[in-house]
């Protein structure tokens, strides 16, 4: 773990539990933390309100919520659950593509980082990229984030002009999900305010991929997540 | 000059001249050609306009206008007038960086079309990027280009899992204004509908830089813009 150092950081803050821990993680030096949260296809407003209350809760520097309607522009599951996954993103080979990759996400998500980062004078650039759970998705490897971090030398005037090196922090990139849950629970990632359902109701709906993936980080770490719904009481009842 | 070949290609199209001789290159072969518009900041919806009725002339598969408000997230002279450029993106050495240059506009740019692209199959991507009279600007030099063509290898799962190449299309790189539209005149660029103005009035201002390298471009040509004001019959009615 290294602190955030000089010149500042921008954390891409979807409001879930890994994008939390990123900040928790980030906040815990003494250079600015800026927050961006990209609300895109159907994420629900839940999603934001959620990122908007981390952003408070770690007091960060500035927070843009930027409208991006990428569901008409990359079909996904995850953006338009009537569409079935484009024949392009299928796997051919060992590893399978999920059904929820968003084609060129990461890419899209890092660029407006990056113009986030140079018109404020930031270098770091944070990202809650997991490549062990999610080891399906193509731009959550390593080998993608220095690619985009080379790239970002020549993309822009900060880059070009005075020598300015862009670094790409994805700390959770090895980590298993219980391993998250552990790390954000040692920096108290206020858990209550995280969100990760697809779905956007009052509470989690506990039977979505992504409530799965959560249920078994909090499982896997050994910690109650204080969002998932109250499961024994309702069997109380019961008897 | 290329045939568009297999594969089919996405044309960003701004409605400017730059980007409708770039479609008219790409139309000339038989593969698909699909359009992306970024609306962004203060560009004035009569861009947009232009652009989609160069889409219908060109009878482009489809064609996605996307809204991306980037003002909020990259202060630029370009997305807000008031705004200074800000200091990091202000050229230290001798090639100066223009004040409407936008950090990290043709990244993201390239990034939502590299999205788009994938996800309906498409391997290229066309892009207006000139280097000659734009020469300040970092991300319209080739290095730049192939940097991102590199990083969308291993940015997508089409990259990734089937090895697919995408190619960024840049015709327009070495020619100067007056270069384009000399080529966008022989491959019948229909004028009329391109806007360049970077005001939103029914004419062009011609007193915006846009006005004035459209000028310079149609003057080195030896083309009479359509869209120009009328100069003479103004100067008849003074006599």
């Amino acid at each position: 773990m290294r602190s955030t150092g000089a010149g500042g950081s921008v954390v891409l803050l979807s409001g879930g539990m890994d994008s939390a821990t990123v900040l928790a993680l980030a906040s815990r030096g003494r250079a600015p933390v800026h927050a961006l949260t990209i609300q895109y296809g159907q994420r629900h407003v839940r999603e934001v309100r959620a990122a908007r209350a981390l952003g408070r809760h770690f007091a960060v520097e500035s927070h843009v919520v930027v409208r991006l309607p990428i569901g008409a522009l990359v079909p996904s599951a995850l953006t338009d659950r009537r569409r079935r996954v484009p024949a392009t993103t299928r796997a051919r080979r060992t590893t399978e593509v999920p059904a929820t990759y968003v084609p060129a996400r990461n890419t899209i998500f890092l660029s407006l980082a990056l113009g986030y980062a140079e018109a404020r004078g930031l270098r770091r650039i944070w990202i809650g990229a997991n490549a062990i759970d999610y080891s399906g998705y193509p731009d959550c490897r390593p080998e993608f984030l220095r690619a985009f971090e080379r790239l970002s030398r020549l993309a822009t005037a900060a880059g070009v002009e005075q020598g300015a090196r862009f670094r790409i922090e994805a700390p959770l990139l090895r980590l298993s999900k219980g391993e998250i849950v552990a790390l954000g629970e040692r920096l108290g990632v206020p858990w209550a305010l995280t969100w990760s359902c697809y779905r956007g109701g009052r509470r989690p709906c506990g039977r979505c991929d992504s409530c799965a993936w959560r249920a078994k980080g909090f499982r896997e770490a050994g910690v109650v997540d204080p969002t998932a719904p109250p499961a024994r009481p309702r069997r109380l009842r019961r008897r």
